[in-house]
């Protein structure tokens, strides 16, 4: 298939890559004019603007949006609309907020323009890997687009097949690693949930290699102290055991490079999926301490000292006289 | 009555000088020898040893023990225990783990001494305001002590009646702020889950306060920030609101002598009773993630970074290229 | 002075009566006639529409709104906004989520009509207590309410004074229990994470008293296990501990009414001031893990089960041939 | 190598399997001699005391317990350690409390006899994937007994090796999967953290598939409503996704086999190891909001209704006249 694509960051320029490693035609935009350089060396067909990329297809068009989520992503949906016509798709592969794509595939259907959501996971390995997709939309428009979706995906590769799908007449796509989730929005919204469970995922092991590496605290009883080689262990614990999983394969690397992890500062981003899972537990009236408490652990690694531990200290001198601080 | 007081800090001297202002005789010991001198000039009977505050009393002796939790509190009543005659009493007021308490009764009962624990709260100010007690022991050694418990603590003074409480015959003790709990061990029990609870109310305030802060934040939107006066909101809230409490009072003391809290550097000490509380919910299944993440908020203010938190910039680099860090 | 009352529930109703109480004059509105009809027997003049009262208020008019927050606190901005004139005011009372205020604000000012937003705290206490307010909006404007505002509030009462106010001239309207905040929204803002920490305080004290009423489990040790009174335990924080406050007194009388507490199921609802605290930590980027888990303990308390916690057995059916469950 | 294993339970019996299949001897002993008379076809040596057991080995002998956590385990080491002579061997595999094992090492070391405490991961599937072995004791003994680790051991298999392992000289035999963690006690530590991980990332799962799930709830918004199939979700997240994990291939299997988790009631079991893991942050003072949550849900999933919740609709009634409950 042919197909545009807007944003060629680490993202959408690998996305550009797997396509044209599986024949199909690119022809890509950039306000950055050297990414789109770099990918017409490889292949693809560069366009100098949106309109410019607009007239390099044919109707119907299909254009994939890779763009950092919010204002951005925004305004080109919305130029877009001006220049696409009837029956036309735009696919929007950003970490948007669901409700955002709700709202634009309602106001584009007004011209009968396309919208498709798709949750993107994968990061930088998704070229090599494969992309696991998460799409929300009109079921025929899904189904047109399959062979885009199909080659961006890891395919069944050499994962064991889970028992019992079979039986169960379950979506094949699944297996593939591209699932048509439902409605527009939902892509997003599966997305969203699956980097709030990232976020848990992450912080359990955390927590749980903070325990180890204060094992030996000198306040401890000596015989009750270990000094544990923290590479060994994750690596170990990669095979066999219920804890297994991509997360602890890259925590391996990571250790087996430096288990001092001295390259970091511990101050940890966070994007806004990790936020919006807990708004959509607190809008759905579902407990979610794990998830909020993993999103709460990076808000706090990026401050010094907050004004509410300060209060408490200060309370502390009100009532026992105990002196905190002093500095 | 006459009685004993080992341990003359800012709680055990205080003890001896509320019990001297109502006519009780004390005879103190401590270790350190000035802060004996000092309460003889108030009145006091000094002691310059165990044995010579054991010999002081006569029989039925009344020995109130106001040490630090730990070794000490447990060396000293294992030196007392030795010292004492059956029908003798040992109180014990310090902070200490309740089973320890239910030990020590054991142990002592076989001698035939009586064992009474008591958590004992009010801090500084109880000198003043009274001292709220819960005990714990047999019922006729904590009622021959009355004459001790009722004087330590508050009285009803101009706190408003409970409405329902006369017509239940619900013990009058705790409307004067003693009450025996029950067996050995319970005084210390009760006052370990009302300091989980001190902490739980004061993270409370801290994370409300912390977040009244932040609303000036310039990443926020112009008309959705405020500059607030937190002095003036502690002491508003002091007023007719649902949250007013005797914490509250303090921290609008704290924050009319300095908004800024200028005084603090944000690292927060916790004691026994706090991490007590979360493992008596773990031995009752009972769920407490507000109880122990008002401890954990404790722990994280006293280290700068986590291995924890390194780690999760380590795999975010992994999987999605984020460079975090660079220190 | 002169006010409109729109909305006569259990706090608009008592707020028009504390106004009256104090020689301030109310036309009250609400389409529930029968509230009008009491009320205008207890000395307010009734209104059968909004129209008919705004007509019986003189240029400039005071009209105090209090309704559910919401869709129908908006459609009655919009069309008390149209019946108004410049330099009118409006006062929003309910538990509108603070943006709405900012919102309110804007739109209104655009015909010089002012919005002033106040957060409520008391109760059904209120009437008697007074009423702790939290006050969004222009100064000038709250300051011409002064007078309404000084009645509604419960006054310093016998409330101990806070050292050190007097020399850092802080606002004296804080220590009578009302308070300006800042422009509008803030009131309403204030008094979003007072809710916030009210959680927080109310479950608190729930684990702390979940974990006193399990310690007589048959599967503790026989002389670790306390049968507790836990009316008398409330009872007795109240006097002279940290602890003590006025939602432990609530919580005493509650318990020396039924210390089983067997008129309650155990679900719990929530308002939205509770969640919109979370979502303002999160928009900070402040780490608020107590109020947080306040807030899911409600959520989870009106579950029987979750679909979580029957995958927690499916996946430990599966790793550990564990099985649970068998309903 | 020759080996005495007692306890032939789940995993007991399977270790032995594992390892005849590689042609170790085992001699076996359980109280169920149905148990002990299965393994005997299999080709074990039976023993009916573990007195004959102990006969049946020469020295140096090397016995594996298996067997569950706590007393018995406890008394079996104590009738062991009588049993065995100077340089004999226990290894101990069971799910028990780390500081035991540092406990046991002390006392049998006494006797010249060496304790092994191993923490083993892989459940049911062990037999054939092999066990994550992590092990504590004395470097000497943990090599002699290397060939009986390799064994139960999954060996590298097809698991990616991890890049840079080589270079830093890294332990070869976490390759393999079984590690020598350090002294007495260590090999339990680890596991014991390993299933503190396991809890995190299982309630990970476990909220964020209750956030689909209750993305379809009439109360929200019809176009942000999504009936999602959660089957098909856990498939396309084992494809290429951030968060693909041997537990996540497990939750796939039970969601194919029935969506709707019929099969459980949602009271979820806890073991020993997520709850000495927060004991261990406590120690150690390390935050670990993540895992306490996890634990704490577990218990929250077998109660009806709690204390501390009905203890806040008390508190609501009285407060604000909200009124909960009527059962």
């Amino acid at each position: 298939m042919k197909i545009g694509i807007v944003g060629l960051g680490k993202m959408g320029g690998n996305i550009a890559r797997r396509l044209m490693d599986a024949d199909h035609e690119c022809v890509v935009f950039d306000t950055n004019s050297d990414t789109v350089a770099e990918l017409q060396k490889e292949g693809a067909e560069g366009a100098d603007s949106l309109q410019k990329l607009v007239d390099s297809l044919s109707a119907p068009r299909t254009i994939w949006l890779m763009l950092p989520a919010g204002e951005i992503t925004d305004s080109t949906i919305t130029t877009l609309g001006d220049m696409l016509e009837a029956d036309d798709t735009l696919i929007e592969g950003g970490n948007s907020f669901f409700k955002e794509g709700v709202r634009h595939a309602r106001e584009l259907s007004e011209r009968d323009i396309h919208f498709i959501d798709v949750g993107v996971s994968g990061g930088v390995w998704g070229r090599e890997r494969g992309y696991c997709l998460m799409i929300g939309g009109e079921k025929s428009v899904v189904e047109r687009l399959d062979p885009i979706f199909s080659t961006l995906a890891p395919g069944k590769g050499d994962i064991d097949e889970t028992p019992g799908r079979r039986e169960e007449h379950l979506d094949d796509r699944a297996e593939q690693g591209y699932l048509h989730c439902g409605p527009a929005g939902s892509g997003h919204f599966v997305k969203m949930v699956h980097n709030g469970i990232e976020y848990g995922m992450m912080q359990s092991y955390a927590e749980g290699f903070d325990i180890l590496r204060n094992r030996n605290k000198e306040e401890l009883p000596e015989d009750e102290r270990f000094d544990l080689n923290l590479a060994d262990v994750a690596e170990v614990w990669r095979r066999g055991s219920v804890i297994s999983s991509w997360l602890l394969d890259l925590t391996a690397i990571a250790l087996a490079k430096d288990e001092k992890l001295g390259d970091y500062n511990g101050r940890v981003d966070d994007s806004g999926e990790g936020r919006w899972t807990i708004e959509a537990a607190i809008e759905e009236a579902v407990s979610a301490n794990v998830l909020s408490s993993a999103l709460f652990a990076r808000f706090r690694s990026r401050r010094d000292h907050t004004y509410g531990e300060k209060l408490l200290s200060a309370m502390r001198q009100q009532f026992g006289g105990h002196v905190e601080g002093g500095g």
